[in-house]
């Protein structure tokens, strides 16, 4: 009966946090805007997905313009050439930007890996990172593995670790992972042991 | 600098219940899709867009045929002639249909009004639904007001009820709302003072 | 080590509600008080012991004078005879004593029973509420089983339902439940499907 | 009329993290025990309470012997001299040294102070903890703040910091924090600026 409004709603479900019922009402919602709207997001969404390329160098999306393969930040001269910062996605990458605490380079991974996983390699970039790691500038000296703090994160920073171990032996590349300790907020009443060692070695 | 990609997010922006950081989440997912499935999704969203319509009787949107006018519920001569039923939005509707508890027939306010409102003739249909209740078959015997038990719900019930009330009186139509109690997973203990004294008024 | 600590501690864990790190930081809040606080405390908590009472009729728990053995509400002879409510628990009886709404007398059941549990008998008092329905007065006609909406609460009035279904019809005594509908707050499109049919039929 | 379970609900009201309701609740449950828990409940809180005494050296409550003023932590001759470590409770002490991370001294607070207090010194034991270090063994080299990393932790930490500066740079004592950094479970699409730039500070 309703063909159009299922298939749009359940296109919505591919949408990362969207559950079932949070599709249906996107459905009707995008069904009820006006065609002046649907038109400007068609095109706005078309335009963005046309423009916006992967660079070649760190494998975020960037706003290229014809010719460009390479982001602004990848392109950027004055940036710190000794440190690769390795996030999960495009907008970790723009949480550590925004920090304006890093001026080093990045790489986007696209993804996490699990212990379990059989075939890591076509989850994530792990193949271009290694590329990336075996091309680079003689001054890199540090590769920074920027995962979260959880298993997931964990797994992947180890798999990274053991698979760019020689390249970085070779170049003399440092592996390091992000500090743990408290995070704003943590109350120590109940902090994880975990969490208090690390604050605890960290301190300053 | 990044026009597009930003262009995008403002828009996604707009989308019931997606914040500032789900929406920038969202951004950098489409531009990831391919192209394949960016020009499904358009094809899918112009195609709902285009063909599911306003029901001219329940205002719900439904998935219209040529020279439709009315949807499946409205020109179904099983339903129950006796009732009118309002709700604030499609997916109420959807979630009513869901139970097969109800068979007569729906109206779609568009929205709630709150008492502060200026001007709110303009925020829900219920000039739309006047008309409905002037025009409605002599078999029209109850409208009820399905809105959420929530202060905007009881409020935009009680805006209806006053602006229905000399047609609901001439043409003798009961109004009356759903049912309060127990809902399922109250526990006693918690309980609030108006859902237990209704709890107490309804029981049987 | 710290035994009278950890003794303490143990103790405190019995309480409902109380996980093991809440009741480390009781033990240690109670040990930081004062001698005259202590003295206070044990004082008011062994006087309270010592007085309240459990009503021989409702079996709640009451402040009772010397020779009392029934509850003020059990001897008020303005309540409702014709209304016997079963609660589970004290704090159920006083939430819908703060109401207003109910004139009638109570029984406090003690607790709640599941449809696995293999002795019954022993975990609420379905043999004083038998006891109590067959001694009761003539102008007994209703028994109202409140109790939470959630699946104890519906096995355990399912339970008392059929245990006092032969004594209850002998004596012309209606057994009904709390009525279900919307609770404050309830959000149409988020309402299950028991609830919503409830709230259609208890509609006025 | 109910004077004892009001004056017990009330006294419980004052627990730490109970509220109104559940003290009611704490309250019935406290009254339906039999007499031997009451008694027991009582002999091991007085127990606790006459024997656990406050660590002259600490701070600390602990469950003392006859003669002793000193816990088990503060005489404990293999403990790491350099260290002394400021914690607002002993609960957070106990979680510390859970840890096993830890092997110097400690000093329990007491609570915490706000930059708006106007007597700070009556709020946490800052008097003491400068005695403290004046009498501190010439070993002492680091004094570790261990508090939340919350508006209150850091307002302490703020405080302390000042009041001891003159007494730790004259006796070449370092002050140190604990460390910031991701806790466990920290996603890095969600972590805030501050946590983001110590983490990167913080690598390793």
């Amino acid at each position: 009966m309703d063909d159009q409004l299922t298939a749009l709603t359940e296109l919505l479900r591919e949408l990362p946090g969207i559950g079932p019922r949070a599709a249906r009402r996107l459905a009707y919602w995008f069904v009820r805007r006006d065609r002046t709207w649907i038109d400007r997001f068609v095109r706005v969404l078309s335009d963005a997905h046309r423009t916006v390329r992967t660079c070649t160098s760190c494998m975020r999306m960037f706003p290229g313009r014809e010719g460009m393969d390479r982001c602004s930040i990848c392109t950027n001269e004055q940036r710190d050439k000794h440190l690769l910062l390795v996030v999960e996605k495009d907008v970790d990458l723009e949480n550590i930007e925004r920090t304006g605490a890093y001026k080093g380079f990045y790489f986007v991974l696209g993804g996490t890996v699990s212990a379990l996983d059989k075939d890591p390699d076509h989850k994530i970039r792990i193949n271009e990172l290694e590329a990336r790691l075996k091309g680079a500038d003689h001054e890199l000296t540090e590769l920074i593995l920027a995962l979260s703090a959880t298993t997931e994160g964990e797994e992947t920073a180890f798999f990274i670790g053991d698979r760019v171990r020689s390249i970085a032996d070779q170049r003399r590349i440092t592996v390091t992972t992000l500090g743990r300790g408290l995070s704003t907020g943590t109350e120590l009443e109940y902090v994880d042991t975990d969490t208090m060692t690390n604050a605890l070695q960290g301190r300053k």
